[in-house]
């Protein structure tokens, strides 16, 4: 099988890559996303860049936000909000004169971390990635499990708090609000006492607005114990939530990525912890909980192997 | 395919069935399980009652529990605390000198829903029976997922609220904590003004030991308003749990059995209201939330399915 072209719409760039079915990168690009430009400018900006990048039986998107598998529509999209029911698979197909299959970057990052990253050999798999918002996948041999519409999936939409905080979902008390991005920062400044001679405002010079999950690892590390108890905090709540997938999903491992997960054993070790005491099967039984290896490739390389699997299954389905 | 044994070891009764692949149930019988009986003489009783039966050359086995469907034992069960770590496939080979196949009740239960039951022609399909405990599956193309040992689908064991009260499972804020038959009788007794005159009171003649579920609803469909507020406090948190489960697995039906289903609108009606406010897609795109069809055959009709589906993967698995 030949290399196939990836793409990863984030919210303020486009990568796209030039993919081999064993998941390395021959050749990389981005393009910008402007998030007021339409739905068919950017996809003729896309285009440009796939036909720059070589040959392509065929593309895979992954975005953020509600994706039909079946259908290639993005519903909504949280990075692109003027993008609503846009037939995205279409709309390039007609442009590149290719088949595209599009899916979730999120599951995207689950179906790359589970064939070729941290996953590999492994069945079923659960990826996480926690970064602005919480998203993930799951892989059952080998194949992302998309559900009835291609919906499935929402790991960061678990309510593990029912009568919690509303989610913009919908929902209460989502995992999402609990270790994303926002929640630890949020959390961070309601229990800090904002003075000088604190490690986390030393890190920042005082400036409360340049505080990121990043400064709030180095204060952390340096025993800044408020932001200590930020991560044990978002670590509980995602222990919690990864005992309840291995309740339901029984995983035999579940791989970890995206920026928050950066702040490595300062959020793994508490969720290990928590996962270890709540999950119902024995210690010996439950999955390893391990972190992503791909890095920021791991939307690109998804979003091929996605395409590359579509291939298989025929082109008559659309 | 010729009809198979299915059976359903319960807390108080084992119950067996001669099932046809269509689901139909040509003859059944009931044996006892006294709870201080040794595996190995229930086994034998076990045995005794499948030869009454006639011919089958194949043998389904649901039974309460931590199930390793692959291996066919029995980790622990609820109804059988002298059961650990029982081969429960492997003792009743040797007796039958036919191949047995070993699973979750609840998984049980699930698999029958969706393949000749209320979820029948649908896919996915999630299943949960509500009862003394809560539990159910989840079918994929017609097949339970069981994870990787066989321990998946523990639905009752969704933590709903990670600071919640603490389950016998290890996890906090389990959903069997919120919608089984006890948690639903201790919100009544924490509400009640037990007095003479009260709908459930009278229904009861003042014994309190005597409520049930049962008698609840009767109070509930009568105007007890304390009895209503318990329905719909279950309903609610069923509800989030459903919206969580529209999220992971979008299932094209969710199918809902068990003693307390049997209230029917009194707990269906918050349920499918909760999910339908909280989960992520489109009301048209949500599953139906369907009350379970095959009663309590349920459960030996699914191990009977579950064996014949193992006979097809071939015999040298264990």
């Amino acid at each position: 099988m030949s290399a196939i072209v990836g793409i990863d719409i984030g919210g303020t760039a486009i990568k796209l890559g030039l993919v081999k079915p064993d998941g390395s990168v021959l050749s990389r690009l981005t393009v910008d996303t402007p998030a007021e430009e339409t739905p068919a400018a950017s996809v003729k900006r896309i285009a440009e860049g796939v036909r720059r990048l070589g040959e392509t039986p065929r593309v895979g998107v992954g975005c953020a936000g509600l994706v039909s598998m079946d259908s290639g529509v993005l519903h909504t999209s949280p990075n692109l909000p003027k993008w609503t029911d846009v037939p995205l698979a279409q709309l390039l197909e007609t442009e590149l004169q290719t088949p595209v299959s599009v899916l979730n970057d999120a599951n995207a990052f689950a179906l790359a971390e589970a064939r070729v990253g941290a996953g590999r050999g492994k069945d079923p798999v659960v990826g996480l990635t926690l970064g602005t918002g919480v998203g993930g996948g799951i892989v059952i041999g080998g194949q992302l499990y998309g559900g009835h519409h291609g919906f499935a999936g929402e790991i960061g939409h678990t309510s593990i708090d029912y009568n919690g905080p509303s989610c913009a979902c919908g929902n209460r008390g989502c995992l999402e609000l609990m270790v994303g991005r926002r929640p630890i920062l949020n959390d961070y400044a309601g229990r800090a006492n904002w003075t000088p001679g604190t490690v986390a405002y030393d890190l920042v010079d005082g400036r409360r607005e340049d505080l990121t999950p990043e400064t709030l690892c180095r204060a952390a590390v340096q025993g800044d114990p408020e932001a200590q108890a930020c991560w044990e905090t978002a670590g509980v709540a995602l222990g919690s939530a990864l005992a309840t997938f291995a309740n339901l999903f029984d995983p035999q491992i579940i791989v970890i990525g995206g920026g928050i997960a950066q702040a490595g054993e300062l959020i793994f070790e508490p969720a290990r912890r928590v996962m270890r005491e709540r999950a119902m099967s024995a210690p010996a039984d439950q999955p390893p909980v391990v972190p992503a290896i791909l890095g920021t490739d791991a939307g690109l390389i998804g979003a091929a192997l996605y395409a590359m699997s579509e291939e298989g299954a025929g082109e008559g389905a659309r």
